[in-house]
């Protein structure tokens, strides 16, 4: 996997998934025949990232409609595999009315890269050299299949020389951002160090942070972000320190038919993720308001507040 | 250990700590014969919490009277173990200084037993029927070898019907919450749930928070508090959401020759215990400024702003 290469891809008639709960330690694939494996794998966080798992449920209607069965209980199930993220029921829903749901997945996969390389270098004009970055999560290209969202924002940054140092946070309680994050900028040759969650606001109150930069699972229609649990804390942060706060994500991440972030449902995940012991709440995401995010860079534009506007006519451009 | 047993104590010329580290899996006591035991105990976390700490070094000093070698390296050896925590160099200067260092620890352990029940009873005064606490790291009987600071103070609230739950941030990166303050409120029967620190915002903006309080490191005489790695996220979410944020400390943690918090040393620990790849910054504590805290809780009774005065008011007092 380069930065470019995709964690997922079609080969023989079959979806194949690097399965990135094995990573860093592994890299193994495995090989989805059916919407059911796919679905499980997007439950079970084999493949994840709002962008990729949009990806992955496109492929799996595919994959249904090959195999002659229920088409519309196979993208039901696909649809409810993760609640949160919109890009899952968006793409479903696109390749369920396509006449051919393979071209139409292979053709999103085609423009999502293309939506990823953009919004990254619209980001990437925000930074300026010698800057330490901080991010939460994973958002490059194991998360998108493209070239990554923030992720590519950052590395975007780096390829113009304006980034001196990304910060990851960990990103409890999956530790995207120590294994798939770190993987990923090591791999680019991209200085970085991992920290805990909760260590971001002593880095920011000594100054050693300039930007902070994050995806997105869903964007309502007033700008409020849903996003991976943690990340509405950084943006406090950030606002209390005068620390740019961004969002990148592709269009498809903004649903019109969500009005703010309290309509977003929370998807609440297996306390066992949190401690052995069972005895927690487990909460995957949280949202964090438009009046926090400084800009949204998307593929159509950078996104800046009143959000309101600015997203109504970003839909409209794509729409139109 | 029941909530009211200390984590260590003095048997047959030697000073028996339970090892935190293996804490809740096994309950093992280790044997300290020397100084240097002890400060290998600290070091490693086998013992922790401020006022714990602060013992087992007065008990580390009474070892080294006792074994006849260079009292004033192993004083040394014993203050340089933990840079943050002030109890430490201040249990070791006095228990130097004392005639009968073993004498002196044992009266100390007795006073530390009887402050924490009385800050606990004062901290409890604040709570409401209801009243869902959120708290960090460990600060109950295993942190202090008595009652606890705010762990003291969560059990105090929830004898006098004060408290419904407790939201334990598991407390990256070596788990305090998750793997001791867990355990505590378990035995204790005061219901709580885990979450990954990074989860603590999104409950104060649902409305799931009602008062956070944690313990201290270190009280600088203004009033900031340096503590466990996590504490400012905390302090900024709750001034932001108009949620109580007390601090629970004796009157030991408080040091007047630290003017404010940035003339306190941040101890950073090993990368490794962020992350076995080895490419971390792992900051063991933070600084909560002055401002973000609504009370300190101590045995000399409760400290608001301003805090240069409140505190310079209880030095006295204790001095006096």
């Amino acid at each position: 996997v380069t930065a470019d290469a995709a964690p997922l891809r079609w080969e023989g008639g079959a979806l194949l998934l690097l399965d990135q709960r094995r990573l860093p330690a592994q890299e193994a694939w495995l090989r989805c025949e059916t919407p059911e494996e796919v679905a499980d794998c997007i439950r079970t966080l084999a493949v994840r990232g709002a962008p990729a798992i949009g990806l992955a449920a496109a492929y799996g209607v595919a994959l249904a409609r090959a195999g002659g069965g229920d088409v519309e209980a196979a993208a039901e199930l696909l649809r409810g595999a993760r609640p949160t993220a919109v890009n899952l029921s968006w793409a479903v829903d696109r390749a369920l009315s396509a006449a051919d749901p393979l071209g139409f997945a292979q053709r999103l996969h085609e423009e999502q890269r293309a939506a990823d390389r953009r919004l990254s270098e619209l980001g990437a004009e925000r930074f300026a050299k010698g800057d330490r970055a901080l991010t939460h999560c994973n958002t490059g290209p194991l998360a998108t299949g493209g070239f990554g969202t923030a992720g590519g924002v950052l590395r975007a940054a780096w390829e113009r020389d304006r980034l001196a140092q990304v910060w990851v946070d960990e990103t409890r309680p999956l530790l995207q951002g120590a294994r798939l994050t770190a993987w990923e900028l090591g791999r680019a040759g991209i200085p970085f160090k991992v920290v805990a969650d909760s260590a971001a606001g002593g880095l920011m109150a000594r100054g050693l942070v300039d930007r902070i930069v994050v995806g997105a699972d869903r964007i309502a229609a007033n700008g409020d972000v849903a996003n991976k649990v943690g990340t509405y804390p950084l943006a406090v942060l950030a606002a209390r320190h005068g620390i740019q706060f961004y969002v990148a994500a592709p269009v498809s991440t903004i649903d019109p038919d969500t009005p703010t972030g309290a309509q977003i449902p929370i998807e609440e995940r297996d306390p066992s993720e949190v401690s052995d012991e069972g005895n927690a709440f487990n909460p995957a995401f949280d949202v964090t308001p438009a009046e926090l995010v400084t800009a949204i860079f998307t593929e159509s534009g950078v996104l800046e507040a009143p959000y309101a506007e600015s997203i109504a006519r970003v839909l409209a451009l794509k729409g139109g």
